[in-house]
Order: structure tokens, then sequence, then C-alpha cells
């Protein structure tokens, strides 16, 4: 059994209103930015499975995904295997 | 100029209390779900820039992180670039 670190992503569907994206659009002229559009505001869950594989760990991360960390009428999902604890405080470049 | 799209995954820090990671691991339980662990949820905001270059657009990026779409007190954040609109619709995987 070993431990694997995934992101899941989840964004509002493209159409649907994304009321944080726009309020973030809605304060760049105060910060004088004028060259950012197309703002949208989802979540991001990391977490740990402990599995047998990586495949084995996927297929339990894409359940929570479908039936508890996203809601599939209004948003999509996409998963990310990471390196190390966390994409965000990781050394190495989530690219 | 070129339209660069980009992502700033936002995470509360280490250490830092996570309500919401804290939620969905309460919850885990009710879906029999026993090997997910070390839950945290933070945002995803994923924008276009309009820029000369991909260092110009990631400059514009970090600013609007730091100054907006953060708290640096007790979050942290990591920007990506991305390939296409978006991470969650693009079929070529993040990785």
């Amino acid at each position: 059994m070993s431990d694997f670190r995934y992101a899941v992503n989840v964004m509002p569907k493209p159409g649907i209103l994304d009321p944080q994206g726009r309020a973030v659009e809605l304060s760049l002229p105060h910060l004088h930015v004028t060259n950012v559009s197309k703002v949208r505001v989802g979540r991001r869950v990391e977490l740990t499975v402990t599995a047998d594989s990586e495949a084995e760990g996927r297929t339990v991360v894409d359940g929570l995904a479908k039936e508890l960390l996203s809601n599939p009428l209004i948003e999509v999902y996409a998963i990310e295997l990471l390196e190390g604890t966390s994409s965000v405080t990781s050394k190495v470049p989530a690219l």
C-alpha cells in the first residue's frame, strides 16, 4: 500500500453563471488591470489516498469527485496526480 | 499580443485550520471511504491575460494572486500556464 496525493479541480461548466468570477472581473479596473478577462472561479481539493496502485487511488478520487466534491449538473472536474504533498507548497513546479 | 490562459491555485497554508477540508473528511465514513486523508480545500481561479509574452502575462497574474486572489497571511498560491481554454475541459491531461 502506498500513499498517492491527488488534486481535484472543480470548475463551473462553460455557460454556467459564475458570480465569483464576475466579482473578480469587476474589481480589476480598481487595480488598473485592463488585460485580464474570462475569469472563472472554482475549487481545488487536495487529498491523499492509500491504495495498492495509482489506478486504484484514482478510482477512489473519481468516485469522491462525482459524489461529494462536485455538482455534475453545473460543474466539471479534472483529477491531477501530485508530486510531494501539495502542488502549491512543493518546490517542483506543477508544469 | 497573445492570449495566455493561467490557473491560480490557492490553498490554505500548512498548519492553518481548514474547516471545508475537515467537513469533507467527516463525510467520508458516510460514503464508506476509509483510505482518504489529509483533505485540503482551496480555490482555483482561471483567467486569460493578453500580453506580449508568457513572462509578462505571468507577472500580471502574480500581482493579482497577491493582491486580489489570495490572503498571503493564511494562504499560498501557485500559478500554472494552461493549454487551451481550461485544464478541466481540455482533452490534454494537465500532467
